[in-house]
């Protein structure tokens, strides 16, 4: 099946369009989860798997899709890039669509690695096998498009897709991003670019299995994505801890509550150290997962065409 | 020591300016190193480190550097990133200037997991340690200023660099990267906002930790690039395999043949497959890879200023 048509059909079934970030800092992690692992690297990965397993048991049966962080593996080498493959088959596991988050980039050769490791299969002897399967891989358009197109022909025929950097959410999106180009700024006319590549692999939703990050931290100009990308499904990250809230997102979808998902990290995964949930939550850190979880599905259906879905 | 003294140090000592990229192929490594391990995603892990170290040992004497291209790691999961660790190490110990060709980029917090990741220590219990200890990282501009700074943050109290993708060497390159933007294409635009950059960061050999990637297959554009970034080093990949020869890369160097160092990695490490070179190193495929180095190391002492080395 087609990968946007997947990940839409999650949306309307869980009824919400949020991707949960698990993005595992362990100096934030729960006392209650490090204490369980020794104070090593091989502890730290345990650590960290062991949250993500926890935060995929809250957020299964609540939202379609969950977000995986690379950076935040990748910082315990081997045993963290192992925790990454884990949870990305436990989400998977539950009926999540798993996002891997690494913002790969490179020539076309190398980016056929990239995109074989990612959304492909290895070979590896006389056989080939995923490293990762993720259903979904960020990568960068520094390098144009045949640096992108090795992702789209590993994801087409596996039902896997890709979201490349429009976009970005960060304070200094805008030293490269906000360039003139001609009478438009560089993103605008990245997003033409991207969506020139990804009109002709549109599923029966209408969607493209190539999308784009566009962030939470400028709605405007997520407005203006939205209607100049028709058929481009947005990956939105910035809501939560970076700033963006339910009305700063609503520009990001179609009339119908579908188009986009919205990312939220820290907001959610780490909602037990909130002020307001930490005393009644402090034995049950998941508890306050599953309530951020539900005040952002609240919001969303409030203030965006999610109220449709 | 300030990178990019230890850098030119580095080629000064060995009279060139050769990184050789170990990118191993599996299907591309010589029978003699596959035979040896099994038909696995461990047997793959173990080839390629295996192949690595026996590169490392052939080239040490030579050359100033080695370049890991991580996709070709990554490919292999936690067994891929475990053998490009060891590697970086082997590489170190061995006196060689180890890159990781990461190509990463994130919004700032973010990035700061991927620097201290690639070029710092982590904080595993009790202790810091580190990941994958690299002396530079390639890194990606697309999120500015606030992407970036956290690499160079890491590197600076280590000895450590990275090398900011400014021009690629692929095809497309030009895609995003001659938008024009103003009077001038983006990349020129970028390479401004890379120059800025750097300058504060300049050590004794009036280089800077923050280099700039410029491709060996635009050779014009790298000589404009050359006298545009006054103090930046330069990470020159496309050389060989991808077409870029030593004239094409002269306009990298500065009049005493510093500023640059020019990578090869398919042309090096898989030589023992040239016509000319098959029979004779059929049953010796480390003594093509010592051809090939001194084919380039002569090449460029021909026709760049690596003649004053």
């Amino acid at each position: 099946v087609h990968f946007a048509d997947r990940l839409f059909r999650a949306v309307r079934a869980k009824r919400n369009a949020v991707v949960v970030g698990i993005d595992p800092r362990l100096e934030q992690l729960p006392e209650a989860v490090r204490e369980r692992f020794p104070s090593s690297r091989a502890g730290a990965a345990g650590a960290i798997r062991a949250f993500g397993e926890a935060v995929i048991d809250v957020v299964a049966p609540l939202v379609p899709a969950v977000k995986f962080q690379s950076a935040f593996y990748e910082m315990y080498g081997a045993e963290g890039a192992d925790a990454l493959w884990k949870l990305v088959q436990a989400a998977q596991r539950a009926g999540l669509i798993a996002i891997v988050d690494g913002k790969r980039n490179d020539i076309g050769s190398t980016a056929e690695a990239y995109a074989q490791a990612y959304l492909g299969e290895v070979l590896v002897g006389n056989s080939s096998e995923p490293a990762w399967s993720a259903d979904a891989l960020t990568i960068n358009p520094y390098l144009g498009w045949d640096g992108i197109k090795p992702f789209v022909d590993a994801a087409t025929p596996r039902g896997r897709g890709a979201f490349v950097l429009v976009r970005t959410s960060n304070p200094s999106a805008g030293d490269l991003q906000d360039m003139l180009a001609g009478d438009r700024p560089v993103f605008q006319q990245v997003a033409s670019l991207v969506t020139n590549w990804a009109t002709p692999l549109r599923g029966e939703s209408g969607y493209s299995l190539l999308g784009a990050v566009v962030g939470a931290t400028y709605p405007e100009q997520l407005a203006e994505l939205r209607s100049a990308m028709p058929g481009v499904p947005f990956l939105v990250p910035g809501y939560g801890a970076q700033g963006g809230n339910a009305r700063d997102v609503a520009g990001a979808f179609d009339e119908n509550g579908l188009g986009a998902v919205v990312n939220n990290s820290r907001g959610i995964t780490f909602a037990y150290q909130r002020a307001d949930l930490r005393e009644r939550f402090s034995q049950n850190w998941q508890g306050a997962i599953e309530i951020a979880v539900r005040e952002m599905v609240d919001a969303l259906a409030q203030e965006t065409p999610c109220k449709r879905l």
